[in-house]
Formats: structure tokens, sequence, C-alpha cells
């Protein structure tokens, strides 16, 4: 019988942008609204999807062999697994997703310590309660079951949740009071399956390509005519070649999204011609 | 008055899909709710939407000079109309869609032979009257007008229906009994309008580009410096240059997409660095 | 305290593809339904969403530094601002949008000045107003609050309304009489701001960045190996590398896409091999 | 083993009218998505929800008791069944469904001699193929996959397309030729279903449900106070209480919806008092 | 040729309102997608869907017979038309929509008067300009195209904006400072319309049946078995009839919908039996 | 200062049935996506939407004075509150929700006792936690996030879920073992609330009518003339009126609707006229 990896996709709100991510790594999946089981195109990799939250739980236990989830629900759950990588996905902000401790604008709270004997809802129960403990704090911890922002007002005294930009809590008129945890998404694989050769060189392809297709999101390819006196001071190590003018270079290189922003006005001042850029799928050092 | 190409889209489930390929074959169409016709970027052509079934026998008949529709539907619908080209839209399975004979699971129906006297509901009326002919089979063939997995259970006895992974069947809880056809899209032209010097021209234009584009969808652009020594086992004519460095070369190479899943790894193994995998819009050889 | 650039954006119909292209330009922009101001990835800018009709009184006014808006609405409300550059963003008819006095096509009216003593309906009524006094035409113009198009044949005698295709005046059954306006995007900027050093660095970086994002959108790359005797006839200056077989080159070039359709056809007549076409991010010139 | 009723419902446009119309009968069904076979509170009945072209056919061959669909494709299946009533389901126009032959309004086609030679397209074949040949008229008929309106104009000579209110074909700036079959809802049972008692005594019950919710559609209660004298010219057999007034009487009665527009005005100016209308839900006379 | 009444009805956040509205008076109007005009089961009628905003403009030249449309626009647009009727819409709150002044919660604006030399964005400017004149306030009034309560918070110093409820304003944090204009749905006539009996009968008698449903609305009937010693205390005229038990009767009445929920409890308190509440279509007195 | 009762309400699939239910009750709720707190025409109450597993914990504590929620959830969450009255909301089934125990239908687990040492998956951990602990059974209960269902075939040994016909269960391949909890909708108050006399009336008011509007939806009135003799076999109770025929009555009665389907056939059968079926608002006994 053929060998096969279980693998565990985030259900939900990440689910578009893990399917995306993963067409770019070269893995295309099919969700079918009539069919239990998606379509990929590897026929030696079972898809399934699972919420984030339940990730970590499955692939402990050995029902998937691997999974990608967030690094938050990983520590919630306390799940004994490997964890193969880290990965970026948010393409606006790339920031981390944080846990943090809220209280509305004009609570008397000002720390954690504020917090005794009072009552916090969260999603993450467990995290909170490593948290408080930590900081020598009894206080009463409730599950939420969503949201949860809108109850910090009225329903309990603080809450624990996540927040990428911040928007949210400054529309909520919530202040955060501490932060408990930064989280990025992480490809886990159980600890037996990473011990079979055949599965961890199978996941380990497939972080190779997956890390290659995000890294290659933050950056773009760069080519223009420019004077060679130029370019130490405006490009690490491009691709030259030769023109025929004299003290001109053809030049080519691989850039940071961000810094395109800042280095094309540089490169025009510095009167550099005919400058393209061009998109990447994937970069892989 | 200015020569016109009148050229027929399939409306409907393919509709998006096939717009999408003509903007990357270099034809932009907007259809717009409020006007009747699609605009289209080029003057000398007219887009109509019909639907997949019919637009053979428009085709045939001269109300368009040509258009797309698929393999299934010029043989159901019998029409003589000149195949300019075969192309393959879906991204992610890149497999011919199959009419197949079907019945529920548990059966008795073993053969087509085992069909002698029961009913069977397909929307290929002709198609399925031909196969049973060919089989010495008598059964009656009935149109059905859409949700035909669900009427093999209880309404007939055997289905034709078509089928692309096979996941709705086996979500249906059918059984493949044989294959009937195996259908891709096909552009075609109407045998006048294919005399016609100017039409022809138009049509085989469109047919290189959208051909290039579709090529385009299943390969990738590879840029690398590797040692000159594991180029012969792991590329194939990639275009060299030089390095300084002794033994290493810059090589760029136009590879399958699905090649690169096991390539990369490959490459890297062998000590490649700066591994840059770009998008192609076309590739015309 | 942090310099600040206040730009607003056009909310609605437009603001889908304006953030696509800020994206393109480098200006990654999220717009939550929880909050009120939009997040973009760059500390020293501040979005604000607002309807086109009104960003130029906004800039003038200087509660915005610039902005992105339509040259009619500028000329509409006789804002005083600086125009910085000029966009096309319609990827598919990329036209400028017409604002054209329409009457039902069996009206009688065949020039403005037979629209004396009578009602016209339009979102522009500045505009139409100077026009109909610059024929010297005693007419009444009425604001349309919208659905302009049908008032056209029962509640007024004509109409100005914009156009881009012309397609949906046809469907409403409608006759263009003449043009009063043909308006494309413009960056704005308040004059304030314009004279402000890093406000006007800002901008005028922005403007370069988007500029560069559009003209890449009407541009692709090239690449093909082709004997050198056809260079000159089909290609504009493209950069050549020799290849070793004897009058062979392999060259690579950038091309407007409406000419592809044309080019490609004529390369492969020429014998042209391997031609690639790849997508561009920014082209600079 | 419990009898059980088995009925076929239409899918589709018509299957939130038909649910709606069972449910004031006093038979609730729930449509879900995530089961085959909607629920209905009766444990005899089963539902099948199955498009309305195909319902006569598989009442006919006894895979279903009985079902709801149009006269028009019991018709056009010619399929051998018992009608048991007849319904009309439209609450705006409470007209029939009429299938007619159209034609562009500019077309020179007066009447169905002038198509002798030409392509007509429909969605019921074999009635138009029986009307022509009544008509002694020989054409081609071809089946239509939808979307018949828009064909009319280039892609063949007239079309046989169904109308309820006309507001459709004077969009598409067709004209009627002839009317080919009027049609309306009618509930149907198989032939040996109709034989057996405890069948025919469940149909029967439904249609008198079904009937007197419908009915109930149309009419309304009306209660008011008025005098004697203006009883006879005004109202047909309502009950009459005697009022403690002299010459009064409360009269309740049921009327036409239609009526009351033309009723209630009529009634105020004869001095009527306390005029109240209620709505029905049943009315078996 | 037949009497018609071109009646015009709101289009937009209103009109699905205003169409049940009309069926509930017994005029049953269908939209259409594909249709220009909407369909009435009335032949003497013509509806014309219009903006709320434009109707009493287009009711005063002629256009339309008569319309519904609210009071605030027949002042802001200054038309010349009869007022058939006051009617109120909204089942939830049954407030009039109220146009105010407002100003953040936080601003130093106290009244009108601290508004001089300032702007206001409002979508009423007449009415604006007229109110500010008549406090003798200088300030500059901008039309607003939308999202006007965004605006007060950095774009202009006030707005005057329409509330039924006022929690949008809450919600934007925003203070009312005075309320320039309440507002509630009227019928209008054109004045010469008014004048043409056959037209005015027609409105009249359409005005009545509106009326009478929406009365309806707000109004139940209710039935029960009492002592009739309770009656005088709890009923205002209800209907009576003897029951065999000595002392109790059997009483029906119409009573306002907000009285039942005060009602209900003291009749059961005072032993009354088998209450039985049901709805009204529509209520003339 | 105005006494208020905070209300939470179940917010999310329950809701529009509730708000719905209230209306019926009385009391009109309108949510505004703008808004953060639903308004009702009611100045003495503030509602809250809540999710419904919540609310029994909110009103515990006293956050809320009452509110709407199932049984289930007040006994998993373990809730100390005062029950003020069960009510039916889906008007389909009329079922009370069951929490059972599940496992795929070839599973070798035929009751509890077979589940020593495996996993269980559910929303109801206490609730399964206090079952298996009855029924002496050591296994692991698992907290699931949403798709149990799904879970049931390879993730977990067996599933507690919730059903309310059963065909979403029959739709997953799962048989029922063991049924845990029976749950309907509740209305509970908080201790503290039912002993203040104003909060408890108002209370009990909103009970009497959320069940007299409940009530109603399972019962109609009917009126008709019949026969005296026929009347003691056919109708319970009725109101009865001489009619001027001998032997003939009207009367008017209350039933079930469900005795509907089976009367209405029965009166007619004895000859019963002018049977006539209308809804009811409210019944309160």
């Amino acid at each position: 019988m053929k060998n096969k990896l279980r693998f565990g996709l985030p259900k939900g709100s990440l689910q578009e942008a893990t399917i995306e991510k993963m067409a770019k790594a070269g893995y295309n999946i099919q969700v079918s609204s009539r069919s239990y089981l998606p379509y990929v195109d590897d026929e030696e990799m079972e898809i399934r999807l699972i919420r984030a939250q339940e990730i970590s739980r499955y692939v402990e236990h050995g029902y998937l062999d691997c999974g990608i989830t967030g690094h938050d629900w990983i520590v919630e759950n306390g799940s004994k697994v490997h964890e193969v990588g880290e990965f970026m996905f948010s393409k606006v902000s790339r920031k981390p997703a944080r846990w943090v401790l809220c209280v509305p604008e004009n609570s008397p709270v000002k720390t954690v310590k504020d917090l005794e004997g009072k009552r916090i809802a969260t999603e993450v129960v467990n995290l909170t309660k490593k948290y408080l403990k930590k900081h020598g704090v009894k206080a009463e911890v409730e599950f939420s079951w969503g949201a949860t922002e809108v109850k910090a007002h009225e329903l309990v005294d603080a809450i624990v949740e996540v927040t990428e930009t911040g928007s949210s809590l400054r529309a909520n008129k919530l202040r955060i009071v501490d932060e408990l945890l930064s989280s990025t998404p992480r490809l886990i694989a159980n600890l037996d399956a990473w011990k079979n050769p055949w599965k961890r060189r199978k996941i380990e392809t497939m972080s190779m390509l997956l890390k290659g297709a995000l890294d290659a999101e933050a950056k773009v390819g760069l080519k223009m005519n420019i004077q060679r006196k130029h370019l130490e001071s405006l490009l690490r190590n491009p691709t030259i070649s030769q023109l025929s003018l004299e003290g001109w270079v053809a030049v080519e290189t691989i850039i940071d999204t961000h810094v395109v922003r800042e280095l094309i006005p540089q490169l025009k001042a510095a009167g550099a011609e005919g400058i393209i850029e061009y998109p990447l799928n994937k970069v892989v050092y």
C-alpha cells in the first residue's frame, strides 16, 4: 500500500490564506462543498481541515502526521509535538498575533495585580491561568464562546484576547494591560511520524517549499541599468553584466519589498534607467 | 465595414475560468450585468456567452465563427466543426472530465450488459444511446434536468454523469461501471469561417496565445547558482552564465510546476544557492 | 512627534481597485469592518476612505494632505489643489471616463442648442451649468441622486452622465449628443502640504511608485532565442546575449501588453524559439 | 410496516413557494442542506425534491405516489397520471403561465405559417413539434438549455418560451405570435397509488387542505357595523347580528381580496363603522 | 384609452417596506430585475421606483400623478404638491425621523450660535441654510455624499443628519445640539391630478386602504370570556355576547398592540378565560 | 432613575427565531449593525445578545436579570438560577433538542460501557463527564470547537452531539448509543432579581405573553356551519350560535394545528359548510 502523509490545515478564518500559500508552495488543494475530503494534487498526501484550536491535539495523538496551527494553541493545549518551522502568513501586517490582557479604557485596573478576586473572560483559559499563577494573582477565568471584546465593558472585569494590528481593541475602547504571548503559525509533526524517514523527508520538503513561497512574498526581483560608481552605496551583491556604454552596467538583484519604497527613488536620483521590478514565486537560499 | 470575429464562450460554471484564461492570453473581457454584450478590448472581435452545451451547434450553423466548448458536447450534438486546439482549463487537477456509467455502490449491476431493460438518466442522451447500441444493450435513456447523482439511488437504475476527481461520486456512494468518454475543452471553428483567411489567421493567433497562456500555468522560471558538475544530472537545457567563482555557474531554466516539488530539495542538497522561482505569463515553443 | 501624511482614497466603487493598485505600489492597506481607520503598513501615513466626489474639497481645505480622485470632481467642485499626477486605473478598457450629454435614441434633440428651456438631470450640476452657459443655452439643471440613465426616458429631457465603454448607454437606448469632459484619476495635493519638503518628497515617492506599478500593468517582459537578422524589424532596443549557435541571439525586452497579440505570431513566424512572457510589478524609466 | 406516501415537490424556483403553501395547508417541511431528505412533520409521508420538469415522469413510473408539477410538463412528457387538482401558486399575478411562440419585435414573421423551414429554440421540444404539426409547418426545433429569450435575436428565428406577466418578453423586445399552452400547477397521482384506498384518502385530504389554504390567500374576513338598508346592495350572504341601535346590524363575511379595494370605499360611503379586515388560513366550502 | 395613475414609490432603503405596506393595502407589486417597470395587479396604475429625495420634484412637475416620500424631502425641495395623508411605516419604533444638528460629544459647540464661521456637512443643504438664516448664523454648508456621521469628527465642525432611534449617533459619539425637522412619510399628489376627479378618487381610495393597513399593524383583535363586573374598568366599547353562566359574558374588541402588554396580565388577574388575540389586515373607522 | 430589566437573548443560530417570537409576544426588537445595543420598544427593558452557552452564567452572576437559553447549557454550566418557564421555539418539528452519545454506524461500540479508556469529543464536557461517572466509565473527554460529527469517524472514538430530527446524524452515518439529556429553551431569572417585586412582575408578564404567543403558533381558530347532531363527536367545547335553518348551528372554536389535518376532512364528510380557519397571535388560558 502507498505511503500517505495525513496533514491537518486550519479550517475557518485562516483556511483560504493557508490554501493559497500551499498553492504557492506547489500543492494545489480544492475544497469541495459536496465532498468531505479536500482534493490535493499529491497522491502521497491526505488533507484534513480542522479548527486551528484542535490541530495540535490530533497531531499529538497521531491522528494526523503533521499540521499547521498557531504557536498559541500548541501552548494552550500543552501538546507534545515536533515543531518543524515557523511561518508568517499575513501579507499585510506581517506581525505576529498577540494575546493581550485588556480592560476598558477607563478601568481602574493598571497592572495584572489589580485583578485579584476579579473575573476574566478568554478563549485561552489555560494560558491565562498559568499567567495569573506566575504573577501570584487569584482571579476567576471563564471560557468565552466569542465576542470577547464586547464583554469587557459589562460582563467581566478583564479579557485576554488576540490582536494583530490593535485596531479592533481601539474600536472597542479597550486598553492593553500586558502581553501574555506572541504567536505565529507553525508547521508541527507528530513525534513518531518525525522518526519515520519517509514522512520526515516529505514534511521537510513541504516545509522548505512553503518557506520559499512565503519568503518570496516579501521579496521582489529588480533589474536596471546603472552607473557602476553608484553600485556599492545602493545595492548589495547584485548580479552584474557589462554594458557597451562606458561606466554603465546592467544589474539584477533580489530585495525586500519594504526596501523598494525607499530604494527606487534613490536609484532614480542616481540616474538608474529602465528599472524593472518583477514578482517571485519562491526564494530558497 | 470592419471584419468581425464572432466568438462564443461558455456561460455558467466555466465562464469565470474562461474569461481569466482569455485575459492571460491577452484579451480582456468585461461582462456587465447592465449590458447584453460583453466588452472585449479587441475591436475585431465580438463575444457571446452561451451555454457550453449549445456552442458547437451555433458554431456549426455559422451564427458564431468559433467558440470554446467541451469535446463531450461536440460529440453529443454531432456537430460538424473544425477543431482548432485542445486546452486544459482546470489548474488544480489538470485532468480531463470523464462521462461515466454509475450505479449505487451496492447495486447488482457489474457491467453494461446488466442494464438490459433498465432505465438510465443522463444529460448526454445521444452519447448514452450510442454507447448502449455499441454494446448491444437495450435500455431506456431519459434526459436528466439536474441532480443526476441523487437519482441513481431510487429513481432510475443507473446514470451517466460527468466527473473530474471522482469525489462527488464517492460522496454520493456511487460506483463507476464504465467510462463512455473523456473530454477536454476545445477551440472549434465554423467550417466556412475556417476557409476565410482573415478569420482563420485571427483564430489561429488566439489559439496560439491561449495555448501559450495555459502552458505557462504549468511551468515556472527557475534561476540559481550551482556547481557545474551537478548540472547534467539535475537540469535539462538550462541557459548558463559563467560565474567568477571557479566551477560555479549561474543557470536559468523553465520547468514543469509539478517537477519543482521534487527538484528544489535535490538542488538544495546539491549545494545550489540563491534559488529563485518566478511566474510566467506565456510559454510559446 | 512623528510626521504624518494624511491621504484620502476614494470609497465605494473605486475602493477595491485603488487599494489593489496601492499594494502593487508597495503600500499594503487593510480595511477592517470593525475599525474606523484603515491600516497601512507605513507609519508615516494615515489613510481616510472618502467618497470620490468629496476628496478634492477636503484636500483643498487641508483636512487631507493629498488624495486620489477623478479630474471630473476636481473641476465640478472647483477645488484649488496641486495636481501631482495622472493615473489610469481600469485594466480592461484603459479608457478615460467621459461625461456626456445624452438623450433617448428617438429624441428630436440633435445638439445642445435644442435644449433651450428644457430640463437636464445630472450628478455634475456645476459642470453642466458651465457647459450650457458656454453654448448660450438656458435650461434647468437638477441634481440626480442616481439611476440617471433611466430618467432620460420620461422624467427629464436630457441627462449628463458618465460612461466608460458606452455599453450602459446603449443598453438604455440613449444617444450621445456631446461630450462635456474626459476624466482620469489624479493624485492631488493640498497647496500648503506641497510646500512642506517632507510631505512633498513623500507624495512624490508615492506618485513614482504608483506610476511604476500602473505602467507595469500594461507591459510584460519577453525573452526568446531568435536569429539576429530578424531583430531589427521586430524588436526595439532589446538586451542581447550571444548564443553559441551561429547567427542566433538570446534577447530580452519589455513591451506593451497590447503589442504581444500581434508580436508573438510574428516572432513565431520568424522562427523564434522558447518565447517566454513574464509579468512585471513595476516599470520606472 | 407503516404505510408511506412518497410525494414529489418541485425543486428550484418554485420550491420556496410550494413549501410555504404546504405549511399553510398544515404540513411543515424543513429542507436541510446537510441531509438528503427533507423533514416533514407527518410520519406517513416522504418528501422528494425533484425538478418540476421530471416529476410527472417519476409519478407515472411509480417511483413517487404523487407530486406537484405544472400542466405544461405533464403534457410535454406525455405522462399518464391521475390529475387530482389544479392550484394557483403565484400570489401576485394569479395568472397561469403561458407558453408562447415569440419573435423579435421587428421580425417579418406574423403567423406560425411564416416559420416554414426556420429554426425554433425551446425547452418544450415535444409541445412545439406537436404544435407545428397541427399547423402543417415544417421547422427545426432545438432544445434550449436556458436564456432562450436572448437567442431569438440572432441564434434562431423564433422561440417558444414561458411567460407570466409578459414583462420579461417586453424587456427583451420580443413579440408574441401565438399561444401554445396555458399552464397551472397540478397535484397528480400515480394510477396504481390512486387505486390504493389508504393512499387515495391521504392524497385527497392533502388536496383539500392545500386548496383550502390557496383559496384563503385570495380571501379575507370582513366585520363591520352597518345600516341594514345598505346590506343588500353591498354584501352577499353575510352573517348578521342585531345591534341595539335601531336599523343597525353587525355583519361578518368572507370576500375576495380583489373586491376589497372597491368595497371598503363603498362601505365607508354608506356609513359603515368599525370596518375590520382579518386574514384567513383556510377556506373550505 | 384607459385612465392610468402614475405612482412613484421610494427606491432603496424604504422600497421593501413600502411594497409590503402596499400589499397589505391590497396592491400587489412585483419588482423584476429583468424588467424596467414593476408589475402591479391594478391595470389602472403604473408604478415607478424613484429615490425618495426626488419624488416630490417629479410629482410637482406632473411626471408622476402621486407618490410616497418623506416630509423632509418635500420641504428640502420646496415642492408645491398636495399632501393627501401621513403614514407611519416603521413597525418597530413608530417614531418620526428627525433631522438633527450634531457635533462630536467633546465639541465646544453648545448651540447653533457657536457655529458662526464654521463648516457643516449635510444631505439637506436647503433645510440647513434656512435654519441657519432663521438663527442669524453665517456658516458654510456643504453637500455630503454619504457617511456624514464620520465626517463630524475631523472633516467638518458639525453635521445635520437624520436619526430614528438615535443609536447610530451614540455609536459615533455625537451629541445632538438641536432638531431642525421631524419627518414622516406622506402620500402626495400633483396639483392638477388632484383636480381630476378620476385620479383624485383613485388616490383617495388608495390612501384609505393604506391607512387602514397601517392602522391595523398597531392593533389586534381580542376575544375572551370574562365576568361582566370587570368589563367597565378594563375594556372600552367591546362587543358583548351573553354566556349561559350567570354573570359571565363573551367579549370581542380591537385594541392597540402596545396596550396588550399591560392588559392581558390585568385580564388574567381579573379571572378572564380563553383569551385569544388575533391579527388584523385593516382597520377603517 | 427608571427601573430597567436587563434581558439576555441568545445570539447566533437562535437569534432570529427568538426576536420573531418576542415580536409576537409584543416586544419589537431591532438589531442594528451600527449600534452595540439592540433597540426594544419598551423603555423599562435593556436587551443584550449573548451566546446561548453563556447566558445562564451571566444571569447567575447578576450581570443580567433574566435571559432565554437552553436547559442543556444551564445544566452544563451548573448555574444557580430561577427557571421561570419552558418554551418550544421550533415551529417545524416542535421536538426538544437531544444530546446523544454517537458512534459511526459500523463501530463495535454498543453501550457506554464499551467506551472505557476511549476518547470522546463534545461541546458539553461537564455533562459528558457526569454521564460517564454515573455509568462508572473512565474515558477521556475533550472539548470540540465545532464540526463534531465529522470527528467521530477518525479523530475520536465517540461524540456527544445535539440533534433535533436526527437527519444530520444519519447524513454523517452515525448511530445513537444513548441519550444524555433532552433540552428545551427556558426563561431564567437571577435569584435576586426574582425577589425584586418590580422585576419579578415584569418577567412574569413577559413570560405569560411569550407563552401565549408560542401556544398560538400551535393553534388556529375555526368557524363553520354544521348540523348540531355532529357536534359532540367532532368538536370539544365550541362557541355555538343558533342558525335560522332547523338543526344547524354556527360554531367557533380553537384547535391544535396538528388536529386540523384530520378534522377538516371529517367535518367536510359530516356536511359542514363554510369552514374558515384563521390565525391567532396569542392564546392565554
